[in-house]
């Protein structure tokens, strides 16, 4: 690998300024470590426009900008036309297109346009949006592999957690029979809360304070959360699309200071466990609260850290923690991808 | 990818045994899954003999006769002579070269032998020995690089467990400034025992009567084992060689069940900890007993599993808890490295 790949980035929120900054802290290193070259010739974002370079951008540039005036308008090839996706990857020759837009669930734009641009002009793909690739993965994986191109989406599920390449890479020979995991922070985070002696109510106020659940907690509380994350791993390790209604789930709302300390005095404590299993009839997705055994590998997963289980055919059970989702370790995730797809 | 490679296996214990079921098993799930298409065109055994074939051995054959004689004496192919590692590759022109022989610490040999003849020929090459890339690792990655082909090690440290594919692929683009974890089972079942009450006495007896512990339980008890393991994290992580004896090592011969009982009081758990990390002065390597919280992800760590804990700059920390090394887990990391290289 020696060729200088040219990287678009669509959206550029916290996600897309993370990625920008890591790739220009790790410029150098990239470069003597894994021999990866790289311009970012495109940046193109919805409200704070467009800017644009065939030899690259400054990236210094972009993030003072972004820091100073909140949008991208000021810099000198900037352009508040809103270009569609072909326009802009066509006419750089992008090799890479990075998607960091926002997860519309109904319509799975505009992620699912990007997506569906940079792999039909013949670019490689990477996602951390939920919109695209849970939209329709299989259609995208289709389009990618139809124009010998890669689609790599590790940031769309549990960023912060390797999931997806471990299972790809590290773990490539193993037949996946279930995974399941601790996948929302925040009903964790309430229930680590209830362990310490607080009510349902009180753990749920504390979160909302913090700025950890919504004012409308339902999404996460009800299992909504979890059970998108249980879709996508269905694609990812099954191949099977399932939707958010076909996964069996109980959120924590029912969860009682008894049920923990029952479970506190059996040597367990109280997960919300969100899987996804092969069986004979097919696949199946829960999520629901489980009293697991102390000594589990989820057992000790606490506040923001998610978790996954993984039961393989090779190794039986292989478990990996990361951090919650921040902007870096989204970031982290499309950069991991970004190299293994200039490694060909 | 769509080429043959030829394979072949050297050392045919319970590891390559378990190669060789792995490979037959799953022969037509990998040509589907991953195109990979194989013939496993020799094995040779020092005790066992060798046999050879340009156009693949049937694996039913070896494993019967593996199973009936113990031996591979009686197949048509079947040779005692002492071929040189030079000889079988060459001749055969074998694409991968799995090394799968007994680790010697003192001479790295027969591993280093084989490995260095692999790479010379051009072949690729997999070991599950920590011999030769406990020896010279950084010898070998030249040789291989001089050579344009690859070197991969996953089985030689904490089989089961897929660390070092894991820091390769999934986490690329980080880096790691300490790995630390809980990597010798025996020592992990004896502190088990002890917080249910056992002396450190009665445990080892246990462990030994199990056959967890060796007659002379030194290598485990004072932490040599988790020592060797420190130092095959410090060249694959740091590319930096040190000694077991550079490795500040404290065993857990005096571990108390007070210090244990103690720490049940706190919220903590003894663990036996074997660690590797980088600092001001340089590369640091450490086995001792912790007293760790017990929401720390090692913590639940029990039995035979393994678990290590990466510090990474971009994810901070990302654990990874596999079981302990069989002969199936074993094989699986050859079979992972060797889908890695068939990907080219």
């Amino acid at each position: 690998m020696s060729a200088v790949k040219k990287i678009g980035l669509f959206g550029c929120g916290t996600v897309g300024r993370g990625l920008v900054e890591l790739l220009r802290d790790k410029r150098d290193w990239l470069e003597d470590k894994y021999g990866f070259l790289f311009e970012l010739c495109l940046i193109s974002d919805y409200l704070k426009g467009t800017v644009k370079s065939p030899h690259g951008l400054n990236p210094d540039e972009v993030l003072k900008n972004l820091a100073e005036k909140g949008d991208l308008f000021s810099m000198g090839s900037a352009s508040s036309k809103r270009f569609t996706p072909d326009e802009l990857i066509g006419s750089l020759q992008l090799d890479i297109v990075c998607d960091a837009t926002p997860t519309n669930y109904e319509t799975g734009q505009p992620s699912l346009g990007i997506l569906r641009a940079a792999l039909s002009s013949g670019a490689c793909a990477v996602t951390s949006s939920k919109g695209g690739v849970g939209f329709d993965l299989a259609g995208l994986e289709k389009l990618a592999q139809g124009n010998g191109v890669k689609l790599r989406y590790e940031s769309s599920v549990l960023s912060g957690t390797p999931l997806l390449n471990l299972t790809r890479d590290a773990l490539a020979g193993c037949e996946i029979s279930r995974a399941e995991g601790i996948v929302n922070g925040t009903t964790n985070y309430i229930l680590t809360m209830m362990e310490s002696g607080a009510s349902y109510a009180s753990a749920l106020t504390e979160a909302q304070r913090l700025g950890y659940a919504e004012a409308n907690p339902a999404g996460d509380v009800e299992g909504f959360d979890a059970a998108v994350k249980v879709c996508i791993m269905a694609q990812a390790f099954f191949g099977v699309k399932i939707s958010v209604g076909e996964v069996k789930r109980v959120g924590i709302t029912g969860v009682t200071p008894e049920d923990i300390k029952k479970a506190a005095s059996e040597g367990r404590r109280v997960k919300l466990i969100a899987g996804v299993k092969r069986e004979e009839g097919g696949i199946t997705g829960y999520v629901g609260p489980q009293a697991i055994d102390i000594t589990h590998p989820l057992a000790g997963v606490m506040g923001a850290a998610n978790a996954v289980c993984l039961t393989t055919d090779n190794l039986g059970d292989v478990t990996i923690v990361g951090p919650g989702a921040g902007a870096r370790e989204t970031a982290q995730g499309m950069l991991a991808d970004m190299l293994e797809i200039a490694r060909g």
